[in-house]
């Protein structure tokens, strides 16, 4: 007896120490989301440090059954690291891990995510490295890890795989590949567990879904955050930011909220977070009159503290081993260091009336932030403070404006999974308009946002074509700190650029319904054509360059695509670039209609398209239902009712939902919202539309609705 | 009592656990050489991997002090990780870190010392990410560990720094910088302690010579390896080699070795290891036939075993988890992995007179190596496997030739720290001229050899500047492995490129000797500018944008120098670039004489020179001696003896030393070899020269000697 407690206790004892590897006991927590624990995992993680409760829409999804085989998937603990291993099929495609700039297809992929600026290859190192991929045959894996994790999307190949590669001589054999078929996604996190996630589908979409439901749901802004936003030039005093909204205003052009670069503070890297008494001597003034005239202030910052803050002394204790740019570094990950930062901003900001921030260089380069070898007074190492700092930075921003019952819309350079909830839309310093597609696609897999920015342009041609895309993205901005452009810097298209504007003030009603399914249903806003019913070709059918030649549409939808997207339900947008005259549109299968006229274009082929430069390409699908209000130069405000034009595409009865609230404030979390119907019915060959009954006690910004049947003929 | 102990014994429990933070206690192992343990380093390091026995004239070297302020050397375990600091004057500048290609001053940069084939920048993957840099205050600091290393090379600033940086305000302060002043390297190790080394100078070059004589001293390559050398195109046959070699001799261009691309092999990608039937059916007579006629083999490989060779099976328990190109890895830490390949190796290749191999693919990418998540019956990790491959290959291959005492010149595509002595030059798939230039002079710096080989151009004016500075490099090689380029390639350059060939020739016995220091002395053969005595301003003395204006030297010294470099004891080698016909060159204090005709061009200045295109620029300092032999076609056999003209640079006495062995055997390991000296008199206001006499029983290549005064006068 005794020996054999002996050999039990050294068999137990010998297991503890040595590596281990065990089947994962998946749970499932909602219908379609399973979670996986294995081995010790880190206590702080990207779902901690965002602390968002998942949406209660999870509780209502379709039931699912678990949809990878588990006995495929393999976690083993050794040496302190966690390695993971999850199945591949043949044909199999794979997106997200991450805001990737130059490629949409994950598979075959290396990475190390890990929060950076965005460099020039997509190396795992950007604002939002999500830890989270989605599979195409409907599936989504979600590694909940605070550590900077290897990943090997499907490039690894293990000499036991049940699905080997086929074996070729490289001397002789022409169609020798220099990347043998691997069956598997492998990960390696540098903690001795993890916490995992497995979403079911049935479709890619449904995955992502469920992935931000568990975050909280999407963000849902406010009706002014999806107007128009100018940046000004960074040393602008009060009186020039004044001037510059009445030149808006003057010249007729939207603008909902102003932002103020660094010269708003009295210093600037490392900041002070205290108003100018030169450039702003009396800043409540300052934002109360901006309000007046329907101008929203959204100030610039980064977190680094200067010496010469007034809070610097009582938050030193509670800040990094290291400077940035001289400013310490607020260890956000406990209490004393968030409540006097925010407290502090709130009183400066919040109270009188600021509508968001602009918060800089939460991610990179590796110089422009603390380095892996910082210490935090948590006890949180660099490398957890580096892949959460934009997930804390955005959540206790976002509590102020919570605490105040306004919503905010406002900008971050870095995030995570866990953070779709979180109203903040990321950008760079980057400017590749071809990247900037690619990253707004991305930000549809990632949970996260992405703007495509306009700032200083080289030609008028060059100005319009990034306008009209940034006027189809989460924010409308032109960020002109440095270059102290406006929109009609060129005149030579300063009209096309009013259009396009006015064109995103007409479309608000459909980009808030957008973000309203966004927040309750979890719908990305602006997604990768792979999620879009009717794209792609038959997987199960084997391509081969004879077939793909025979046929244009297999042979487009067979590669990735990088430069056109879907932005809310039912919109394909296809920007255009400078020097581009005509381009290729892929049009999934289904009718689809030209937006601007309601032409039919296509079904399930690719077009070429010669647009002119007045307009960006955009395309409406069968049944698309678009509501569209007047070009306001603002936003409605709360009880304010406006006209809609309901547009419809297409000859068939469709329906579709309008989201109302008021708007502003978060009294939607208290039931203050309603989903109204838009039901177009065809009676005696003709098409008829109607709005079902507004919910009494509910805030109601419908005014008059004209029904317009803009497609003529599907000819 | 009882709780005394039990106090105690919480204590040390609790120490044990928590992390630690201590002074280093340095001790000295050599003189001028200091070891420093701090917790508990990983057992397997580069060093042991290396696994070679320190040079005895590490004994014999210089007595000297701590060259650093022990009390600011800060090593803490923590968190399973080791953060190391060291401390950094203002003015002091940092060199080393590995096989860097674009920088050459390392401090400010943030780096991850990681294997992997180059990429773009200098972000610390590389083929030889040496954790050991030198200050130019003359002293260096090496991190003996096999892991992944973050270096902060003078780039973080901490809070508590005794040397805080300025606090500028970036709104309205000109001045401004994004890189506030650091006053430490830090670096962090994953791993629970480490091993460290610290090397006094005075001088930085003694430093990197301690370095190298901890690692073996440099390698000694055979005379043959130091001549000329073509590789072929991948496909050839036994007689289309042959034939190469013919027709370099026909035109009378010398030719050492030839290297075999993959063909050679029965499959490759993944390697079979075995002749290929077809194009050698006869492989053990092609290689004596080649001898005879002067020309060694020299094979490509990678150590990815195909499942076609021979070892497969009985190898395959002692390789990795996951396969590179279908190959399986063998785990070369293993005493029985090696056995297997390398008595393969012996028997199929070194005992039929192969002379070296061209061993490729042990660096990256990250796609065509084992990944992170792969494992190794060793229990090494795929991390410490991918730091030290390059270190192992060669060991082990270098072993063989030992064993059957023929030296052996070979190229390998990775290595690190310790491999100093294994002859092995690194090469590269990248074809940058000016970063091959930068990445010579980081050779210097990171204890390896590297050869900015020749492969096809695009011009011939390319092809010859090309040519001519791999003449002046470790390797004088043209690799036509795709290309099937030869010298005669560019008709209108071939006479040019014969006589940098034929001057290759002529100058082995000044590389064979400045080789010769490299192993006996560990002076670096190929150096950046700032290890030559009179390079660079008085580091004392303030810079200002006056005196720089003022001082074209001084402000020329001031910046990183990536264009020229010295070459063995005497040669500073300024190379052109395709369309540059004139540059400038930087010349250290004290006289410096053109190479070609002696004249004096200058001392302690910046000269401006149009040297045309069949030159390369070359200068010689005061008192340079400079051995040169014939231009045979091949290098001289051990036992032949050679003709020399000494020539003298300058107008003053001077001594040099000549050195004098077998050339092929390691019987000089067993004293077979002897320094001669060079000494140049003034007699009667006339410069004469004499050799010291030979030493009886040993080995004497020396002939008749000519002496050439060839500075006439120094205006």
């Amino acid at each position: 007896m005794k020996r054999k407690f002996l050999l039990l206790s050294f068999f137990v004892f010998y297991l503890s120490f040595s590596s281990y590897c065990q089947s994962v006991n998946w749970r499932e927590i909602y219908p379609g989301v399973w979670k996986g624990v294995v081995g010790k995992p880190d206590v702080y993680n990207l779902l901690n440090a965002a602390d968002v409760q998942p949406s209660s829409a999870l509780q209502k999804l379709q039931k699912a059954t678990f949809p990878l085989n588990n006995s495929s998937i393999v976690v083993e603990v050794k040496n302190g690291k966690t390695y993971l291993r999850f199945p591949l099929e043949r044909n199999e495609q794979l997106y997200g891990f991450g805001l990737n700039f130059q490629t949409v297809h994950q598979r075959g992929r290396i990475m190390q995510l890990h929060v950076d600026h965005y460099g020039k290859s997509d190396n795992g190192r950007t604002h939002a490295p999500t830890p989270f991929y989605i599979s195409s045959l409907g599936y989504g894996v979600f590694v909940n890890s605070a550590k900077y994790i290897d990943v090997y999307a499907g490039s690894s190949v293990r000499k036991d795989s049940k699905n080997p590669p086929e074996v070729q001589d490289r001397n002789t054999d022409d169609t020798w590949s220099a990347h043998p078929y691997s069956d598997a996604v492998e990960m390696l996190v540098p903690a001795e567990g993890i916490e995992m996630y497995v979403f079911a589908g049935p479709k890619p979409v449904n995955v992502i879904e469920r992935f931000n439901l568990l975050g909280g749901g999407g963000c849902l802004p406010p009706r002014w955050g999806l107007g128009f936003t100018q940046r000004v030039n960074r040393l602008y005093t009060d009186a020039q930011v004044k001037a510059e909204a009445k030149a808006f205003s003057d010249k007729g052009f939207p603008l909902d909220f102003i932002g103020l670069e660094p010269g708003w503070q009295s210093k600037s890297y490392p900041c002070t977070f205290e108003w100018d008494k030169t450039r702003f001597p009396d800043p409540e003034k300052f934002v109360k009159e901006m309000d007046e005239v329907g101008v929203k202030i959204n100030l610039w910052t980064n977190p680094y503290v200067s010496p010469d803050a007034e809070i610097y002394s009582k938050i030193k204790p509670f800040t990094g081993s290291h400077t940035v740019w001289n400013g310490i570094v607020p260890d956000l990950s406990m209490p004393e260091a968030r409540k006097i930062l925010f407290d502090q901003f709130e009183k400066e900001h919040v109270k009188i009336g600021v509508s968001g921030y602009k918060i800089d260089e939460v991610d990179g380069f590796d110089s422009y932030v603390w380095p892996d070898v910082a210490t935090f007074p948590s006890g949180h190492t660099a490398e957890q403070m580096r892949q959460t700092y934009g997930l804390l930075v955005q959540k206790y921003s976002y509590e102020m404006f919570r605490k105040n019952n306004r919503r905010t819309y406002s900008l971050v350079r870095g995030s995570n999974a866990g953070g779709s909830s979180f109203p903040y839309v990321i950008y760079n310093d980057n400017y590749s308009h071809e990247d900037f597609i690619t990253a707004l696609i991305n930000s549809g897999y990632a949970g996260v946002l992405w703007t495509p920015e306009v700032r200083a342009s080289k030609t008028s041609e060059e100005w319009l074509r990034r306008f009209q895309t940034v006027c189809f993205s989460p924010m409308a901005m032109i960020n002109a700190w440095a270059s102290s452009t406006q929109p009609w810097t060129f005149p030579e298209v300063a009209e096309q650029v009013k259009e396009v504007a006015q064109l995103r003030m007409r479309m608000m009603p459909y980009w808030y319904s957008t973000f309203a399914k966004y927040h309750y249903e979890g719908t990305p806003p602006f997604r990768g054509m792979s999620l879009e019913e009717g794209f792609g070709s038959d997987l199960t059918k084997e391509k081969t360059t004879a077939n793909l030649e025979e046929n244009p549409y297999e042979e487009a939808t067979s590669k990735e695509v990088k430069d056109q997207y879907m932005a809310g339900e039912y919109l394909l947008v296809a920007p255009m670039f400078t020097g581009q005259t005509s381009r290729k549109v892929i049009l999934p299968k289904g009718k689809w209609y030209d937006f601007y006229n309601g032409n039919f274009v296509g079904d399930g082929q690719v077009i070429t398209i010669t647009p002119g430069l007045a307009k960006i390409p955009v395309f409406v699908k069968e049944g698309g239902i678009i509501p569209m209000m007047p070009p306001l130069l603002h936003a409605p405000k709360a009880g304010e009712k406006v006209d809609l034009e309901i547009r419809v595409y297409g000859k068939k009865p469709a329906v579709s939902r309008l989201y109302d609230d008021d708007g502003e404030t978060f009294a939607y979390e208290k039931d203050q919202y309603s989903w109204r119907d838009l039901i177009v019915e065809e009676k005696n060959g003709v098409l008829k539309g109607h709005i079902s009954e507004p919910e009494s006690g509910k805030p109601n910004s419908i005014g008059r609705i004209k029904w317009h049947f803009i497609t003529k003929s599907i000819k």
